[in-house]
């Protein structure tokens, strides 16, 4: 019997904060998890949307026109080009696609190193 | 404020079944929720990875060389090219992401149409 990802039993297996965990890749994109509290840095990816889906805790995403806000069994895809800033008043877990190699602040020089969990 | 999209609110919108609705786009990819009861058909999709996401039920995937099961937030992604049969003995509601335009049976002549929703 082939395994499914089980998200709770991934983000079980670490506590950091901002560093995506790659945990399954749909062509060529790396599908992860994260943790953050906090807010992030404004940013924007020239390339790609930006794909937020929230597994547990409050997010907002503040955009240069107009916030959104997105609980559990949310979703909000930031188009590609648009600057936006996380922010999670209090832990928030994230379900996140980028292409591989897409830096997460939108930069490599800053860009977090995500691992394979 | 922007809306985010809410998984559980589309999901009440329709209760047909193995008609997958458009909810959101990424890159270029169609994000898709659908509710399923019995047995799909055996295909494949030549061109892409299939991302499936459960929301709610029990999904088996059967594949050629072993089958999988699937619970609410459990992800299987079927490789491109490798043959596969959704199977749901009871409602299954999912979260997919294909490219737009992939036949959901992988044959244009017997795919089902995807709306918006």
């Amino acid at each position: 019997m082939k395994k499914p990802v089980n998200l709770g039993q991934k983000l079980s297996l670490f506590s950091e904060q901002w560093k995506p965990k790659i945990i399954a890749s749909y062509n060529g994109n790396d599908v992860m998890v994260v943790k953050i509290k906090g807010e992030f840095t404004w940013h924007s990816h020239a390339d790609t949307d930006d794909f937020f889906h929230v597994l547990k805790g409050k997010l907002k995403i503040k955009l240069r026109d107009g916030d959104v806000e997105l609980g559990p069994g949310e979703i909000y895809i930031v188009p590609k080009g648009v600057e936006h800033c996380p922010v999670a008043e209090e832990e928030v877990h994230l379900l996140l696609v980028e292409p591989a190699g897409t830096p997460n602040t939108g930069d490599m020089a800053t860009a977090a190193k995500k691992e394979y969990l």
